[in-house]
């Protein structure tokens, strides 16, 4: 695989460019230029291939909590299945219908009640959670220029009445133990980093790569690294996992900022940004463009 | 009838004592002895019946979301009903679940989300909601000794986790307009509010007697009165409110302190107080006891 | 109240003709003339104010729940409320989901699940079930000249995969006792039946009489005329009972044939007909009309 | 791999004998011998390695889910997608509820609700459709040696009212076209196929081969397999589906008989057999064995 066909595909894609779109419930992100399209690819040797807005900062959004469940797992291990499940919501939106019937036990770490729950077990397992998890993602990604965009975080947080009731009713189970305000803070915060696709890739490389980043440092065991894998592949694009893994055939998780990055397990990673998206909430090129990939070189995992 | 017949039916009720269970969810409320029994009836012209510990404060609870409705149904009229429904929820707990089916518009005005856009409405239409309140209140049952209890209010805040996702639920829909600690700290404060039985059916007579206090003082028209006593037969006492109607057959609004007041329009109002509930929270003795008291009487509506 | 009150009405609901739809889902119900309008009051004295078409056969539809209601309730006694509940249901349509959530016990005797488990209860008790059912409402009517439709029972029939959904799957839970097709073959007779305004009025004036039917033959006890009424009034027009309550203040039951029956406990039944329907399946024209008259007379029992 | 790493498989599962429970809902299913167990892996070239009781016929129930998918989206292609979804249900059993949300469309063909779906196209698209899907999944076993167990056939018919309700409920919505007791009749007959691991490891091959069975030829295209994979992945078994993927990371499916039949896309089909079920309905030992077998082998997906 190289650039050509990055760029054969690219040229298909463009007839989906209108299709979906951005994000508006806050302005930050509906400010965003819609005409931007990046892809990287980061191979487990290192090398790369990339085309268009590769190098350009996107607001990662919910791609953040692929990041904390790396984190969290690898400090708390197992236990972290104590308070968050490991299926499928199978709900149609980010529902509370389901949390309350299940009494806030969450069904997995990629809905939102499931990352503030792992979010959570951060405040809970740590001095300086924000500091300590901006190294993180820094050290996966292997770039010290990574940051916070506090315009983003304070601007969901003050619209942001629907995780605050999620919040309270996990914490009315006694599922949630810090304290909420804190926790929607880190929570926000995490959800607010801006990364390019090249960032991206890199920093899920590890999950590619049994665990280990690009300096061969290990920041998960290989059987840590399966499983978050398996966990995305039924859950990392909310109510369009299924037609995602019909068509793709790769773990992946996306954000609402239009990102998604994918693993090819012992193989690559993969990062796509365009900002606009399905009526799911996942960016309508990127998923486009992933799917001719994987049809073009057969690098599905079924 | 007169106190002979309290007498009896008190007698009666006695093998109820013990089998239903005081609430515990506040240590305040747990604290409550629960041997106490008391009734209070009060005819629309003056007269009383009373029987046992009518002249002791407890905590009203949810009976306060009478008087939080009268109070808002005469300062906003109809435009009230563009914020909750009057219809009855059907659901075996104060859940969230219809709320978001519903886009945030809750049922009826006596479940919690629904008196919660009450108060909401209360607190837009009051400069010190708090102390407004409390006057009303006083006025209605013509006693100026009656008081918040701040240790109640203050235990049920910190543990309320489910009415603050209620809040936040209802405002991501737009459907509560004030600050959601502010809201929550009035909403609290009008649980906590402790009166005897003997104020409680006094404060309630004027949805007996047309809209009138027991000066005369018209605090609602007829028709709203009436109206409310509909809302009240339908929804008063939670999912347990079809067997009180089938059982007692009056119009009422029960608390989880044990308080139960209801009306015969027209001719009385009656208080019951025993601290025991069943398991849909209503005291099971002050239900035992309507229902003998409408029985023997033949006062039921239907 | 007179005739001229009726006449008074009659002309103030004339703007809301036209404002309902006539049931379309059977052809039967979707042919019948929209301007037919009737009423019926029948004092328990067996006194009559009539108006309008109220000697035109119409189709009862969900009407005959009362009479089977009726009919099991003075056969089984309380053992009834064993296989059905007596609280609202709380839900926007005649839904599984409850029915599921609560095993297959249905909410009350006026929504289809739970008037199939009437049925069913007259099927176990009667050797000739829609013999028998259609001879007591002659006798509750004091009129041999009321029939089943033949054509609209075989036209729900072919067209009721709902119902039959329903009753499936409360004979999965147990609840319901005989053949699935000997019980609908009944269920659908029963909602077939033709009367009239008047028909309708002196069937239902037993609840308004203490249990007495005009000839004063007790069907039912005083307390069972009473505890149907409450059922009626708080259950009585599907998603539309609080508002009627609200608006209207009597117990009542309606069809999607476009009638309402409502009871003034101790004094009258009152029938109206027009066959247009709120989205809620109620008529539009007539829930007006018990509107006005209850305001007018004061006669509501709130 | 060889039979060597099976036997010692199968000796550390033997502490989870005796962990799980028997279907016990029809006589026919409750009457096996929990003892047996038998594994059969068969791999694309046509070498297999067995273990245990890999020559028995149990009934396959739930796995027919596959061959009636393979079958019907052979002859109807994409078309399928438009009676059925791909999403996982996330829900904790076989539900109406979310069926009747969704307005009848089920979410995927591994449900009940979505098999008779796919069996009802079967119907639509077959003159014969039982004799023609025994025919078809001889052929995919290439043994003509295997039959319907009519008695399990009737026995689940005369206890399946919950299917009845769902298949009732989605001929409501439009979305089942056959009459309702020939359906049923087809979907137990394919659920009642009884199977020996062994077939049920060389019916799964075209999974694993690209389409193809072991005689080369294809019944469905790469593509095609692909995707039947991918759902298998994500819906395979049941409200387990996440902890499978997490724990054994092949896609698969698995029938209340104790059977589960897994792909490594490629390579294999391995099919195991123990009857004892987990709560979610599928063989606790089973899926143990498989565990341990992508653990000791590296050979997941992910």
């Amino acid at each position: 695989m190289d650039k050509i066909l990055f760029e054969k595909i690219a040229e298909e894609v463009k007839p989906f460019f209108g299709k979906g779109k951005v994000a508006d419930y806050i302005p930050e992100l509906k400010r965003v230029d819609p005409n931007q399209f990046g892809v990287s690819l980061v191979n487990v040797d290192g090398t790369e291939v990339n085309f268009g807005d590769y190098k350009t900062d996107f607001s990662i959004q919910s791609i953040s909590k692929i990041f904390s469940l790396i984190m969290v797992f690898s400090k708390v291990g197992k236990e972290l299945w104590n308070r968050v499940g490991k299926e499928p919501s199978g709900n149609p939106f980010n529902s509370l219908i389901q949390l309350e019937h299940e009494n806030g036990f969450p069904r997995n770490p990629f809905i939102n009640a499931g990352a503030l729950v792992v979010t959570d077990l951060l405040v809970s397992n740590s001095s300086k959670p924000k500091n300590e998890f901006l190294s993180f993602i820094r050290n996966l990604a292997g770039n010290e220029d990574i940051y916070f965009n506090k315009r983003v975080a304070t601007s969901e947080r003050e619209t942001g009445f629907r995780n605050a009731a999620l919040a309270n009713l996990m914490k009315s189970f006694g599922n949630i133990h810090n304290d909420i305000d804190q926790l929607l803070d880190v929570y926000y915060s995490q959800c607010s980093i801006e990364m390019t696709c090249n960032d991206l890739a890199k920093a899920a490389i590890c999950l590619a790569n049994g665990g280990k980043i690009l300096d061969s440092q290990a920041v998960l065991s290989l059987s840590q690294a399966k499983r978050i894998n398996a966990i995305m592949m039924l859950c990392g694009l909310y109510d369009e996992s299924g037609d995602f893994a019909y068509r793709v055939g790769l773990p992946a998780k996306s954000g609402v900022g239009g990102g998604i990055v994918a693993i090819y397990p012992g193989k690559f990673s993969i990062s796509v940004w365009h900002p606009e998206l399905s009526r799911y909430g996942n960016s309508v090129v990127g998923m486009k463009f992933l799917e001719q990939f994987t049809t073009y070189t057969d690098l599905s995992i079924f």
